[in-house]
């Protein structure tokens, strides 16, 4: 089978070809001096980095508006990056299941397939993930491009440099170094990291966040989490932990949260949060946040004010992220989104009056969340660890 | 006089040399393969940019260990940079005084004065400005070394990159052009910029911040500010806001902030504050923060429970900057560090509870802070334009 065959070289050997190529996927297409102005590199730069990225077929330079057939590097000839030239492999874990999808180079997807975990061992999660890489493999082959490389997202505190995972709650995992068992296991580079970052990274290069040197992603559902990119890099924090927009606490009085404080973000709007506080106000025994969502959508008045309260929140959490750094942007997704008529005006509201003076200006967007977009952003940081030759 | 002859240009003329030379000033002294070791920049290169560095007299070569003169260019000579080559003048402007500093290169004070304010009016401060900068150039001419710039700090919002104090309140200013007025009025480069991330500029290179990509610096006094350094920039915010602290909001049922919400940092533990609730608390009709401040020394418990309090809050508000950003280390500072026995143990208890997971491990450390260091964060800043050539 092709596409087990070992992964090649991508063709950029320097950190300005890695970010020349970046740049046309990301904004492409350009022509040769769009990318020297964007990328404050020389022409002869860019000239030079362009060519074996189109001899090896990852860039195409389109045809002159004449019709007529472009001649080769001529500079005036746009150049984008052929997404089906490559295939990559994004996986989400949970503590249930496998959510893993085919993308081509562009991130798009091209084959989704999910699966239920049987047991939380890493052993077993490891055949499980054996198992699905093998069958998109399979598919893969229908399309004729090689794969990659893999990436592995995972709720908790991830060392991407390290390719270790080092403590998953969902997962039950403490220092399970799945990078390395995974690439054994599939024989591709496999990256791993944190979900709410792989998600960022894609917005990043592929979403919301193009062209942006500072954003935010705040993901709402489960948990509530946040991704920074701050001077154009996304933050990792020093010590592994960052974006806990969740545990940001914003009332002593509130609700106990996991982490041991009180009015947590995260206590008061998470998936688990809201389903408490709507059986403790209503006295109805929701089974679930769908359960509590379609009360509140029937138009049970307590259960609104739980969700009232959970926007309040959110909006609260997000003007800390605008007074702390001033994002151009922050961009509200997660499945949470589902209830977002039940509490889009509390968040505006919130974030309105608790943001300090021009960080009110922040454009906050909201972008649906389709749960294999969480596997799509693993997806990204395999593309991401492939054009820059850092994957394990 | 020597020292008003316009300024001469810092033979750095690539990104590179102006690279190299910071590196030897923050890390120095430094061999020439240290210096590529550090900068990731090749031998040849370093070599190349430090030679004119020398023959300007910006930087020294060492005397062997053999006790022998150097050979000019020997790789094996540590180099360091001539903190006497050259003065520079730092101004902290308050709604009160003005704070100034001569410097010398390293960021060393030679001399300090200040200057009441007889009005708040820009053309009545570009006035005292120019007269304090008259008399600082004054005391250069005893040095022999030309002044090579000027940076002014200013609380609130200021764009640096256009030399604009958008707004401070303390001033009572809008709008106002402050580095194209005082260049004009002094006939030297200005540069202007907030004053608790010129106070950051000032750790980053030569403080507690030197060698580290991502810390915070928090001040603590009349407000509660802070600085984030984050991938080894300071963070200026999209829209001229962030860092603000002060402004992130732990309690709704907290006291009511000047910005509008409840419960902010700085409403809970800037001097005006404690002063406001030990007067609440006591009874006693405190004056000032000094006032405050001794009564609570006295053992007064009402006046104790004010700044422990206080503390919490700070401590709160540090817990936030390192969820969301990690950073290695947190740097408290600033006037109200007087006050510091009295907060320190609930500053450390509140951050350790409120800090998520390893959010904890940051390294929070105090520093005092003369007033004049103000005024010493300025000219790090007008050192920094110099150096990589950014001044107005």
């Amino acid at each position: 089978m092709r596409s087990t065959s070992p992964p090649e070289a991508f063709p950029a050997h320097t950190p300005a070809a890695s970010q020349i190529f970046t740049t046309v996927l990301s904004h492409g297409p350009l022509t040769r001096s769009e990318i020297a102005g964007r990328t404050r590199l020389s022409a002869a730069a860019v000239t030079k980095a362009v060519r074996p990225l189109i001899e090896a077929g990852y860039l195409l330079e389109d045809v002159a508006e004449d019709g007529r057939q472009p001649a080769l590097g001529r500079p005036a000839n746009p150049v984008r990056v052929d997404g089906g030239r490559a295939l990559f492999i994004g996986i989400k874990m949970t503590g249930d299941e496998l959510i893993a999808v085919l993308t081509d180079l562009c991130c798009r997807i091209r084959v989704a397939r999910h699966v239920s975990l049987t047991s939380r061992a890493p052993r077993s999660v490891l055949a499980s993930t054996a198992a699905l890489v093998q069958e998109l493999l399979t598919e893969a082959d229908g399309f004729g491009v090689r794969v990659q490389g893999i990436g592995i997202a995972v709720s908790g505190d991830v060392d991407r440099s390290a390719g270790v995972v080092r403590y998953s709650p969902f997962l039950e995992w403490r220092d399970v170094p799945l990078a390395e068992l995974a690439g054994m296991t599939t024989g591709l580079p496999v990256t791993v990291d944190n979900d709410v970052r792989a998600l960022t990274v894609a917005e990043q290069w592929f979403g919301a966040g193009v062209g942006l040197s500072d954003f935010a992603l705040v993901t709402v559902g489960a948990g509530i989490g946040c991704g920074l990119v701050v001077h154009g890099q996304v933050v990792a924090g020093a010590h592994g932990v960052a974006g806990e927009i969740g545990h940001v606490a914003i009332d002593p009085a509130g609700p106990l949260c996991d982490c041991g404080n009180r009015g947590c973000v995260e206590a008061i709007a998470s998936d688990s949060a809201i389903v408490a506080q709507v059986r403790e106000v209503t006295g109805v025994r929701v089974a679930d946040a769908a359960a509590a969502l379609d009360l509140a959508h029937d138009g049970d008045p307590g259960a609104r004010e739980v969700y009232a309260r959970a926007g309040e929140a959110i909006g609260r959490g997000i003007a800390t992220v605008a007074n702390l750094l001033g994002p151009e942007r922050v961009i509200i997704s997660g499945e949470g989104l589902a209830a977002y008529d039940l509490f889009a005006e509390q968040i505006r509201d919130a974030f309105g009056a608790a943001a300090f003076g021009s960080a009110a200006m922040c454009d906050v967007q909201t972008r649906p969340l389709p749960f294999e977009e969480w596997a799509r952003g693993a997806a990204a940081t395999a593309i991401q660890s492939f054009i820059t030759s850092e994957a394990h």
